[in-house]
Order: C-alpha cells, then sequence, then structure tokens
C-alpha cells in the first residue's frame, strides 16, 4: 500500500443530524479540509481572499462504507491520484480506527478569474503538482 | 425529455465562500433538499427523530458545469432513476435561468437501526417507491 | 403591535442535529436570511463578491424559547430597531404557527475595506437605511 | 486574569463567505466546539445519540471585534461563569495570536426529553457543575 497524506479531525456537534450520525456533506468538507491540509503541509495556501485564480471543483464523489458519529475521531489520507494537463485529482479514503468509512474523489482545474469575465482554466502549475505529489508521498 | 419533480431554492450569503461562489459541498444538500421536497410532494416525510428506520447514503456525486452566486434562485431537478430491490438512485439537474449548472447523483438504501445493533439494510418499501416515482412523473 | 418584515422557512434535514431539533447556531442564519429578504423587498442587495464595502455585524444574539424541528415551516419577522449615525440593530422575532420560538439581534455597521488597509467604519448611507426601514414597515 | 479552558482550532475554507472572512454564525459554532472540548477535558460527554436527557441553549451571543480569515489559527478560551439551580452560563474569549477576536456567552439548562413529553427542565447535576468548573480553572 502506498503512502498517502493523513489529516485527523474529530467529528463535532454541530456535523450530526437528526439520524444521530454525521450529515452526509459533511464528508465534502472532511475531504477538502485534508486537501488544504496537504497544501499546508507543502508550503503552499490554495487561496487568498481577492486572488485572481483559483481552484474550482469540476467533479466530486464520495462512497460511504460506515458512519461517523459525535466525538470520534478520524483520519483522512489524501493521494494526488491524476494529473493532466489542466486537471487534478485526488482521492481520499476516511477511516476511524479499524473502521473503513469510505473513499471519495475531487476533481478540481486552475482558473483565472478576472471580474466580468467568464472563468478561463489555465495549464496547471508544474512546480504546485510537484510539491504536492510530494508531500502526499505519491 | 422527460418530467422531473422542482424545487425552487435562492442562494444564502452563509452558502458562499471566499472565492465568492456557493462552496461545492453546498450541491449535496442542495440535491437532498429536492429530494426531501420530493417526498413532501409524494405526501411522505423522510425522516422523524427517533426513528428506528432511515435512508442512508450510499453514495453521492456530482459534476459541477457552472458556479451559483449569492442571491441567485435556481431549480434542482429531480428523478428516481434505479431501483434495485435494496437501493434507489436519484439523479438530480441544477439549473439557473437558462444556465446548466450541473448534475448530480445520490443513492439511497432503507435500514434498521435499532440502539446496539449495527444498521441492517431492508428492502425497498414497494409503495414508497411507487409515491416517489409517480410525484416525480418517472 | 407594529409590522414587521416576514420572511418564511422551512427547516432542513442537514440543519438538525443528534438532539433531533435545529442546530442553535442555525437560528443565526435564520436571521441573516431574513435581514437580506428585508434588503431584496427594499430593491437593494447587502453585497455583492468583490465590492469594496461591507456590512460586518458588531453582535448577535438569540433568546431560544421553543426548539424548531425538521420540516416545519416558520416566519422570522425583521424590524430595524435602532440606528445611529454608524451602527444598525436589527430585531427579529420567529414564529412557528403560535409557538414562539424565540427573539435575537444583530448589530451591523457599514464599513470600508480596501485591500491592505483595516476596515474602516463609515456613516450609514441615509437612504438605504430609508428602504430598509420603509420595508420594514418601520 | 484567571484561568481558563483553552480550545485550538483552524478556520477552514468552507467556513468563509464572499466577504473574505469567517461567517459571523460560525463563531457560535466555535464556542460549542470549545464547550464540548472542555467536557472531554472533564471525562465527560455531552450527548449521545437516543439520551433521554439533553442539554439546549436558553441564550447565546457574540461581540465581534476583528474578523478572522482562512487558515488562522485561534483559541477560544471558556469559563464557567454563572451556574443557578437550573441554568449554567459559559463565557468565551476568541484570540488569534495578540488579536482579540471577540467574546461571547452561551446560557444552558439541564431537560429531560421524553418521547411525546414536551421538555422539562432539570436540576444541574452538581458532579458535573463541578467537573466542568475544575477543567475550566475556575
Amino acid at each position: 500500500m502506498s503512502a498517502s497524506f493523513a489529516y485527523r479531525r474529530r467529528v463535532q456537534f454541530a456535523e450530526t443530524d437528526l439520524a444521530g450520525l454525521v450529515h452526509f456533506s459533511m464528508f465534502f468538507r472532511y475531504m477538502e479540509e485534508a486537501e488544504h491540509a496537504l497544501w499546508r503541509a507543502a508550503g503552499l495556501t490554495i487561496a487568498r481572499a481577492g486572488e485572481l485564480t483559483g481552484w474550482p471543483r469540476l467533479a466530486a464523489s464520495f462512497d460511504f462504507k460506515a458512519p461517523l458519529r459525535f466525538e470520534e475521531e478520524f483520519d483522512v489520507y489524501v493521494n494526488v491520484a491524476h494529473v493532466t494537463r489542466k486537471t487534478m485529482e485526488y482521492t481520499f479514503r476516511i477511516a476511524c480506527g479499524e473502521t473503513h468509512v469510505g473513499e471519495g474523489r475531487i476533481k478540481t482545474a486552475f482558473v483565472s478569474k478576472r471580474p466580468n469575465e467568464p472563468m478561463r482554466i489555465l495549464e496547471l502549475p508544474a512546480d504546485i503538482i510537484e510539491r504536492l505529489r510530494s508531500a502526499a508521498g505519491d
């Protein structure tokens, strides 16, 4: 099994719903939090207010295998899985102790977003990809 | 083009992020809100606090085609797409006026969740499926 | 009893927590949604991405009298209560049918926020205050 | 200056809004997260799914002094401030490095919530209060 970047997190009360479990939409936030922790581990930050570039999501998915509950601690493992000239896909695996909680994907692109212009997809910056891959052990 | 159930919604301020657009995790909430509106249109409610059955998500995905912005009004179109003995998959399409915002899927199951027992997947209740299909125009 | 602006809303599933009720932090979002609906009713919008002015919150409070539950419909009543040269305070009352759910306050200011400068509080624009008061029936 | 319990947290991307700052409703979640961390430090947990007692909020307020931004790390300091026979009030102070971000209060009660009965306020359990006070250094 290959290396991954690991991000540890605890379930907060407001993240649960009346079914007593973490709401399914939260897993997309957990994946993104792990992505941003990977950027920090690579000495980078993914966003600054007012910037004219960004990393919007093209697609996101998650397969739910086991629920998470209030106050449980879990790990989100991130890898940089597929990189093309203009898109990057992360894969994620969530585990709570021995329990496999699920796995997901987020596909992203690098865009220019000038005021009053449509977003324009740019080539991925090679140095950023290299640093992320390296921080993820890929 | 086949019929769908339509749910209208307006983007709220807290749903945006520092990139100035709706945060990608919100689209999963918008899909779920539309699902629950479909249940109400079918004369049903998907959840009651303390119930010993539930409809947990098995998988969820969304493909993002255009962003949504603060105060924009959009429509979420729902269909009951694939039904097996134990799983049901909804498909969703989001549009903001003429703009195709994206499309997604949520796969769900019907479970029994008694205290101190693992969740157990049950057969889908045929009458509920029938009413949802009918409300969605499927 | 004086007039108010009324905003109707339904509780969504993701807004509940494992206690089976709406999470208390959501009431602050409900108040803000009602505030923004008041701005729209006055022919205004409170925010645009990239703007160099804004309406940050100085204080917010809520007194909880009765819980809200999944799928309940409720009304948020807004008034423009106290206006000084540089601050405006809204008052809110939430009711679900005959049930008094609670009441709250949000105090806000009008600021200039140029890049790389600290926020600076400006005088409130008199025409905006006038239009909000009028839309709220104050 | 008296002791407090300190909870450290980092701002996540989804917690910001289009103004480029943390959304004001998040500060209520940060206060609650710190409260629950205090409970854990006291060897307690505030909630379990399906429990017939709970700690609903009676009132909550926050005074905002400075904004928080994406990826900033901050500390939430908690104290058990006022305890009566049936209510307990926490006070909170948030700091980001040398910056005073704001302060708030949450007032809570201990209730019994049996199915199909209205919530009933009970006397506060003295041992829990003692352990929380001790963990907060009060």
